[in-house]
């Protein structure tokens, strides 16, 4: 055996050692070697079951857990001494344990293969993400709840196509944010069922010739079902790549927020303040105060959109078992939860401490002829089709830009020219208040169901998931 | 009011036609036609609606259901004259009803807003493709584990890195395409669901000042709640992205048991033989015989990713509420649609037709050393270490190659070379067959498992979902 | 031979007919028809070149191209007969020839196949799009230089973070979208020079056995040069892969200008008025006028993102040559084309007619304390270091903001509380004028340079490309 | 000011300091320190500017050049202390030069600001990685072209859809990879132009009002050119996205590439071995020899598709002039060329050492009726027309498939029952040598092509660039 490859648990059968670029090439240690508490754990319950099956004796199993307690406290400490040679956190961590234990640490691996091992270790791992990331939404949604009931009588302009449209409330436009991140938690709950399967056992890709009991495996990680097919269950990264899409599903809400926020701490809408600790400024320019996090969080989306394409594309195609592209799959997966759990814990401590500017937000509502639609349903209660309502209303609506006055400021004389189904009583009609409050249905802007619609979302928020 | 828009409901504040380059550049009748059932679906439940609101009488309430009957009827008869001046599907219908009806056509979009139409339809529409694409995944789910079961102890090669790996059934193989199934179908159940809320109701974004009843409406269409926000209602498309993500892993599902299909079909292989019917052949040369079936469901899952990330691209960024940008939410959407539906199709019908040349697929799994791993087990059993036992088969395999021999062809003097721990018994170990009965546990590759497997998922093809 | 085959050149070999399911799911004529013009073009060229090859005769030749021309009159009268069957333009063309001519149509696809010859029309086509998109790049281009001269002394707020940053002139923000287009016009006529290459002759993958003469072909079909490999040329996919990366590139630019153009239209901006023939109105709002076109280029360069990705997906991993997921490439190819020439048709129509509200730009222009930099400026010719001048500014704008006034709003005294440096000079640099006046140099926003610009943009769009 | 924000250069105007989770999620600092080289070099062009420009003196100009120069030597001496308080890389360096020079130091960012700096660092940068990707490149070529002269008539089958197809040569396979590899290089040289172009000046997004000279220090830097327009200029990362593209397609080159070396190194077709020293082993089956190199190039290739992606969407829709999302532009780019250098490399070194097991590629290129076109072609000479003669061929090969034997071991009495045309000299055509040979022409497979074209490849190798 070559003495240079002899580092290698499988140079057995090879006749040169490796070349040192595709050692460097195809190592994995420097990214994976975060999934060490979860490849401890694995193995721990590996040795258990391999003890209770008779494969460990009581000694070698015991030695096994001290030395794996040993090698996590070596890390956490940062005196694992790390090797890329080794390939990855795997055969680091069994190396060294062979090293401190000896014998025993070379029976560790009957029985399974780094197959088995590095997907129950993604799945461990990212099973704790999801409820990482599912803690920070309802902490966000929380915020948000705060901030509608706060704001619930707060008038701003509803925008369609970036033109006014009607008049809403500030608190109706968060709890629309909250409705979001509501389907947003409901997805990770299900993908977490998905993930939540346990590969161990599958070995290389048939199983083994061990008599195994996986069920025990599966009880003491936590898994709630052992997988079904050995072949599938290391040739699998759906859970990966379904997390992903719901990650990118999240930070395309976020970066829905943020183009908001961002449009709204502008001068041109005025809307909000940042309090200053969440802004930064300029190298240049020393008036600046910049709305950086939320710029942040939309640039940030896209790195997560090209992490789900990546994972897309880098499982098309592949023939069944483990292919060497597959170790391709966990940049982009921690790339991806990085990404979310930074974002998401930046909006949910920012977006509750903003300041609504409610002289600016309301003296904007009443631009762009907000409550003409208003007027139209006015008409259509004076027995006036709908479609002949739409149409007296927007001539109407051309006549007040010829003069340059809203539909609330013209006379009710001006008014009747367009239709004599008008009266005294169109202006209340007409003014934003009058709008919003009659908005008043299950999902309408009317403060009254904004209120029921925070106390629904308190009710939920209160509940255990 | 410009005569040339005298066509467009909306035209009142305008003062001069639009353009005619405009016109076709923003009309979306040629592809959102697709949703006429959906969208007279959704009118007939709107007008029962204002209907028993009172603000449609019963007469016009009659008239308007005949309107819309009588409508669906002309264009099914391929009749109805679509008008790419009326824009979309939903001015196109309600133009032609108030053609037909008169007045009363004028009052059906009294308390709605194309804004909630639309995102009506495209989940009523998505709904029932859904229901689709789940009868098909089960159609295929069957013709595997019938597969499944004719080769149960069929052995062929297991790869990984596209080397032979170890001996496993074919029916093993099948069972892995199952369980891949299985996990996307389980996921569209799980998008179901948050498919099937009504944004009836919404309007354009604030809702309505009409006194609607949207539980009437929801369950007349058979949705499972009405939306909560309106805001929100009318901006989300995350159903749309969530099927087409759940789509584009069922396609790289398929592309991957393409990858398989085309090179279990190429003579390299030889593992199968598909029927003629479903091969093509070739404009130059007389002989060729080919996969395209297979090649082309590998290469329609590039345009379904490319579908997934232009909806996520084409939502990230843009403010509440609707934007003109989402009507470019459709045509991925039914690409998507049309592309899993017609490959889910085609390999629900191929795939179960195709012929195993056993003998052939028999002859590689000798091959490569299939039963290496056998041999280190069989050692481990011998009170060897697993990783030296590794090491020692890797050292036996290394002279095998020299010599041109499998294991199983070594003598016993020969293997004892590299372990006397070898005896006689090793050669029903490094038998194909003894190596895939050996590894009989729950997901194993040996046929009693195989059988259990299938049992199974008869039990769970046969429940209702 | 089957019946049912018999209409497929390919079937000598089959023994069963193709499956109905297969027949339309690998069926192509529906979207390669549109290549009709360069098949026949590529036809008649390699028919010459076969003529004088002595491989047809004069009067094969003869019946060829007359019948080649009446086919294509056919297909522009709409009195072709499409065959799905015949699966492709090709064989729809071909099929049709020897019906019309007998023998001689049975000849022509002598010394090639469909893969050089669907490589060839691809490239055909895509060479006269290049020249249709690059004639609209530089119609647009001149509108924005026609439009940057119109206001090239116009003021307007520069933003950075969507902040007033700095006073500009729209002239100078024209002639910014103009460059963006003239780098996407290099990389187009970069990429022609690609796509200029011919594949005909290079046969199925190996060439042909027939002595051809590719020189001819190559001369005759306006190409640069005939293909080096012919494996290599059935194979590549890059000339549509680039042209849809450059036209995605475009797309941005484009989706840039439509996020400006939507956010200057909107009130909340009121930078822009769009002529109203440009604009579509609600079904429920009766005052909206939308700026639809903007958004929809904005929407739709999600479609021309995903195709790039759907063709890069589809080449990727997939051995030489000829597989049949190339038949996907053009669906996507096409898709970008169409999107790319009616978005940019679209906006080189619509941008030049904007009417700038010069008010409205100034006066929003002095929010935000826009010439802060050019007090940093000031101090900085007053001796003090850049970094100190920018802190005592910052100081100056906290003061001004508690004070609510701009930095051109206080007294001398008041800002010589921050530094005895500033003298009565100080308010010239503190206006709007004095800002962009002072920004004299090569690429800044000086009306002086704006005309510059402008002047040498003109000289470049009056050479021939 | 606050005391804590008092390190951020523009903490002027800010009245609280900024959150410590803001802090580290807008820092920059961890990834564009790797800018450092470019950084100083731009700023020792900067202040030779601003000493001839009169606003540096001779003594503070030289002061910062050696400030520089002191700070690079730490930095590569690795005793640089990198603060993430300090935001990104520039600004580590100007406050670290401040700290070492004193007010010298605060002098250096007169007329410039961070958006010119920042795109004028990654602009050298990328030149850099734009000439170490060419010179790859060319290494790789020269590798390809030495291989196909070596195997310039080693018989090898021609695929298309994976079934045989044609004879070909294994040097005219290399042929194919190394005109993809020319594109490829065409593709970075028209890239680098673009690249080639100075944005310094432009300051934040207008100009600056100092009189600079913006010529010289283009030529300082070896630019070609400064950029014409300030707003433009610190908005457009086209350069980047090109670069992008460019190399998402030479990793789809290198990626099939990958695949085909995948299959043929597999046991199933057993074309070629590659070195050990190229492979590695499994953990648990000790007989393992995996290409992984070209398992992980065709892996990696997905991860620049998701980078492309990212940059592309990341611009998408943002107005002028810079945001902070632009920030996100560096990971992926600096993701991109580091996949792309390594696997350049990688494949290189790997693919010339790869051995061609000729017998194999010979015997398997005899199966599949490989030379059945010629057979046709063969028919065209004696006057069948094509289609007739494909006919022919296509119920012969069906005789000899029924026969189970090949075309070439048919008789000529066998033959002639499917036309009487074929004669003696059949058989010279049916041979894999005689269909290779009769490929003669530019282009084709011919061992005299490929010789002519290795010819060409040096010459253009030899050349300079």
């Amino acid at each position: 055996m070559s003495d240079k490859n002899s580092t290698h648990v499988w140079a057995g059968r090879f006749t040169e050692a490796t070349d040192a670029l595709v050692q460097s090439f195809t190592a994995s240690e420097h990214f994976d070697r975060r999934l060490y508490r979860q490849d401890i754990r694995g193995s721990k319950a590996h040795a258990a079951m391999l003890n209770r099956a008779g494969i460990l004796s009581a000694e070698e199993y015991q030695a096994i857990i001290e030395g794996l307690n040993e090698i996590e406290a070596e890390i956490e400490r940062g005196t694992f001494a790390w090797s890329a040679t080794l390939e990855d956190v795997h055969m680091n961590i069994e190396v060294r344990l062979t090293e401190r234990i000896g014998e025993a640490g070379k029976k560790l691996h009957t029985a399974r293969s780094r197959n088995d091992q590095v997907a129950t270790d993604l799945r461990l791992w990212l099973r704790e993400v999801i409820d990482e990331v599912i803690a920070s939404l309802r902490t966000f949604q929380t915020g948000l709840v705060d901030l509608a009931e706060r704001e619930a009588t707060t008038l701003m302009p509803g925008f369609t196509h970036l033109q006014v449209a009607q008049p809403i409330t500030f608190g109706h436009h968060m709890l629309a944010w909250y409705e979001m991140l509501v389907r947003d938690e409901q997805r990770l709950v299900d993908c977490r069922r998905r993930v939540n399967v346990m590969p161990l056992g599958s070995a290389a890709l048939a199983g083994t010739t061990f008599a195994i009991d996986r069920e025990q495996t599966c009880a003491e990680l936590g898994f709630e079902r052992p997988s079904a097919n050995s072949l599938d269950a290391v040739s699998d990264r759906d859970f990966a790549i379904e997390f992903t899409a719901a990650a990118a599903l999240i930070m395309t809400h976020l970066s829905r927020m943020a183009e908001e926020l961002i449009l709204w701490a502008s001068p041109l809408a005025g809307f909000i303040e940042l309090p200053d600790r969440y802004c930064t400024g300029s190298s240049i320019m020393p008036q600046k105060k910049n709305p950086d996090v939320a710029e942040l969080v939309r640039g940030k989306t896209a790195r997560v959109y090209g992490d789900l394409q990546a994972l897309l594309t880098l499982m098309k195609g592949q023939p069944l078992a483990y292919n060497r592209d597959n170790q391709e799959d966990k940049e982009p997966l921690f790339d991806t939860a990085d990404t979310l759990r930074a974002s998401l814990r930046a909006f949910a401590e920012m977006v509750p401490a903003l300041v609504v500017r409610r002289e600016r937000t309301y003296e904007i509502a009443r631009l762009g002829f907000a409550t003409a639609t208003d007027l139209a349903d006015y008409l259509v209660r004076k027995a006036i089709p709908f479609r002949e309502a739409h149409e007296i209303v927007g001539r109407a609506v051309r006549y007040g830009i010829e003069q340059g006055r809203d539909l609330a400021a013209l006379t009710l004389e001006e008014l009747r020219q367009f239709s004599s189904a008008i009266g005294e009583d169109v202006f209340e009609v007409l003014s934003l208040e009058g709008s919003i409050t009659a908005r008043n249905h299950l999902g309408g802007t009317a403060p009254a169901q904004v209120r029921i619609q925070v106390d629904k979302a308190r009710a939920r928020l209160g509940q255990a998931q």
